[in-house]
């Protein structure tokens, strides 16, 4: 259940690199990527589109394994992103639009709320909310680095 | 649309008090006092369960005078309660039930994710994210303080 000690020394940059890997180990259906991704912390807590809450690392995995047991390949594409950067904390909201195995029409979009903490190794998930959306309304990407601003 | 200074300095405290705030305000149906209890900040954003997402202090005071514009007493219980609290930045995980006018069953729950950051004034919210949940399952209240454990 611990994360490698290699794949976190991969993982080290901004909020964005740390998101970068996370979609990135999804779409490779990766666990133990996307697990190196987590802080380790045992209030983490993972919820997918109309699902239970997850909490904990043996928890948070065991939601992705069963969505990696189908044999599905996953792309995402991520659109109108907001970004709070904090001093330890950061959240992401983004829209999520899903391409599965060779479908032509974009499933989606679900939003979701991903929130990052800065630990000596880099930014690591807490938490990941991801839920049912209408269409995205048009939004610039943005970022607001909060207590920067004030 | 700016918060008055008087209700702001009546939200000193920590983040659960800010919370406490919001939840009494959506109860009251006090527009107002709700916004008070909101980041003075361009990107803040709140998502109603299955709904868009709204951002900027405009579309979000919009989206809740349009759930108070109908004659409904609104009581909330908060179950489940997870805290990741940093130095600018805290987030909840909440599971709300929800009561609408006298009915006997609570509606829900959904599950939320706020986001609050530090500001000179106390905690304010920066982002409501609320989704459809199927029933909570037990779990405890905690609180994690990052930064504080490691």
């Amino acid at each position: 259940m611990r994360k490698s000690k290699i794949q976190a020394a991969n993982l080290e940059g901004d909020a964005d690199d740390i998101e970068a890997a996370f979609y990135d180990a999804l779409q490779r259906g990766d666990i133990d990527r996307l697990m190196a991704c987590w802080a380790d912390e045992d209030e983490i807590f993972c919820i997918h589109p109309g699902g239970p809450r997850n909490v904990g690392p043996e928890a948070v995995r065991t939601s992705w394994e069963e969505i990696f047991a189908t044999p599905t390949r996953l792309r995402f594409q991520l659109e109108q992103q907001l970004f709070f950067v904090g001093a330890s904390i950061a959240i992401q909201s983004v829209f999520e639009y899903l391409q599965v195995n060779d479908e032509k029409k974009l499933r989606g979009p679900a939003v979701a709320t991903n929130v990052y903490t800065r630990t000596p190794a880099g930014w690591r998930l807490l938490a990941h909310h991801a839920g049912p959306s209408p269409t995205a309304a048009a939004a610039p990407t943005r970022t607001a680095r909060i207590g920067r601003l004030h």
